[in-house]
C-alpha cells in the first residue's frame, strides 16, 4: 500500500542504512496494525549530472514520493501527525547526515488496488489482521 | 496516456518477456479503440538491496504503478472489471513465475495533458479514431 | 514542490542538455516568484528494451511527469498556459531533436508536502518570498 520512491545521490545510502530506513519507515505502519508487507520502499540512486534542484546538479539532495492506498488521513491534523512521524523516522538518515530533503504524501483512491491480484480487505478489519498476522495476502 | 511503470528485480523479465507483456498490456487499450501510441511502458528494474517489501529486501516482488488520463473509469463496477483484466493480462510472467505482485491504477485529470504538444482529443472520437489508425498524434 | 521526471532514451540528452532544459523549466517557476530550490528535476534514462510505446521498444521517445504541489492553477485556462509554456521551454531538446513526447502535469494536495521537514509557506506570501530570496527553506 504505501509506496515509498526515494531518489537519492549515488553515495547517499550504504545497504545497512538503505535497510535500517526501510525498517522504520515500515514501522510507521506496522505500529499502526498494517501488514507489514503493504510497505513498498524502493531506493532510486540519481547521478548528479541528472538530479537538479533549483537549477543546478546536486549530490545533497533526497526526494521522496510516497503514495497511501490503505488509509486516507481524515484530517489536516491527522496529516500533519503523520508528516511529523515521517520526519522523525527519516531524520537520522538525511537531516544528520547533512542532506536537503524534500517529501510529499499523496492519497491515491484504493479502487483499482490489488494486492497478489486480490482486493485488499479496506473494509474488512478482521481479515486485515489476518493478513497481518500471516504477513501474506490471503484469498477470502 | 496510459502510462505503466513497472518496478522489477533485475533477473525477472528477459527482453522476449517485455516485449510480449507489453503487447498484453497495450491491448487493453487497443480493445477499446484507444490508439496505441497512447499506451507508454517503462520497466525499472531495481537491485536487491533497494527494493525492501516489509523491511527485508527482496528480489521477488514486482511492483506496477499505473496511470489513466485518457479515460476516467465511470464506476467501481468499470474499475473492478479492468482491474480483472489487468491481472488477467500480466499472469503469465508475474504470477505462474512465482513472484509476488502489487498494482494500483491512479486517474490523473486530462486537463494539462499533451501529446507531441497537441490536446488529446478526448472530447473528439472521430479524431480520436484518426489518431488511432494512423497511431501518432495529428494536428486538428 | 513542482517535481519533474523525464524517462529518456539512453542518448537523448547530454550534461549540457539537462543543464540547459533544467534552467528553462526551473524558469517557469521562479519568473512567477517560486523559491528556485522547490523544482526538482530527475531525469531517468530507459533503455530501449524498457521503454515501450504502443507494445515497441523505442529510443525515441521522451515521457514526462511532472507534479505540483505549491499552486493548483485556478481554472482551466490557466492550466491550458501552463502546458503551453512548458512545451515552449521544452521545444529545442525534444521536438527539435526529433523525439516524440507526451507531458502530463498533476496537481497534489500540498498537506503532507514538507521542505527540510519544514511546512512550506503557500499561505504566508512574505515567507515565501523570503525563501525565494534566500533559495532554501527557513524556520518560520
Amino acid at each position: 500500500m504505501p509506496l515509498h520512491r526515494i531518489y537519492h545521490p549515488l553515495s547517499a545510502f550504504s545497504s545497512s542504512d538503505k535497510q535500517k530506513l526501510s525498517e522504520r519507515i515500515t514501522a510507521l505502519y506496522t505500529d499502526r496494525g498494517l501488514p507489514a508487507f503493504y510497505v513498498v520502499i524502493l531506493f532510486t540512486p540519481i547521478e548528479s549530472e541528472s538530479f537538479f534542484v533549483g537549477g543546478k546538479p546536486t549530490d545533497k539532495f533526497v526526494r521522496i514520493v510516497v503514495q497511501h492506498l490503505a488509509r486516507q488521513l481524515p484530517n489536516e491534523e491527522a496529516k500533519k501527525q503523520f508528516s511529523e512521524r515521517y520526519e522523525n523516522a527519516i531524520a537520522p538518515f538525511i537531516k544528520d547526515k547533512g542532506y536537503d530533503w524534500e517529501v510529499h504524501v499523496e492519497e491515491v483512491p484504493p479502487e483499482m488496488w490489488r494486492e497478489n491480484g486480490l482486493i485488499p480487505p479496506i473494509k474488512f478489519p478482521e481479515i486485515e489482521k489476518e493478513w497481518a498476522r500471516q504477513n501474506k495476502p490471503i484469498p477470502y
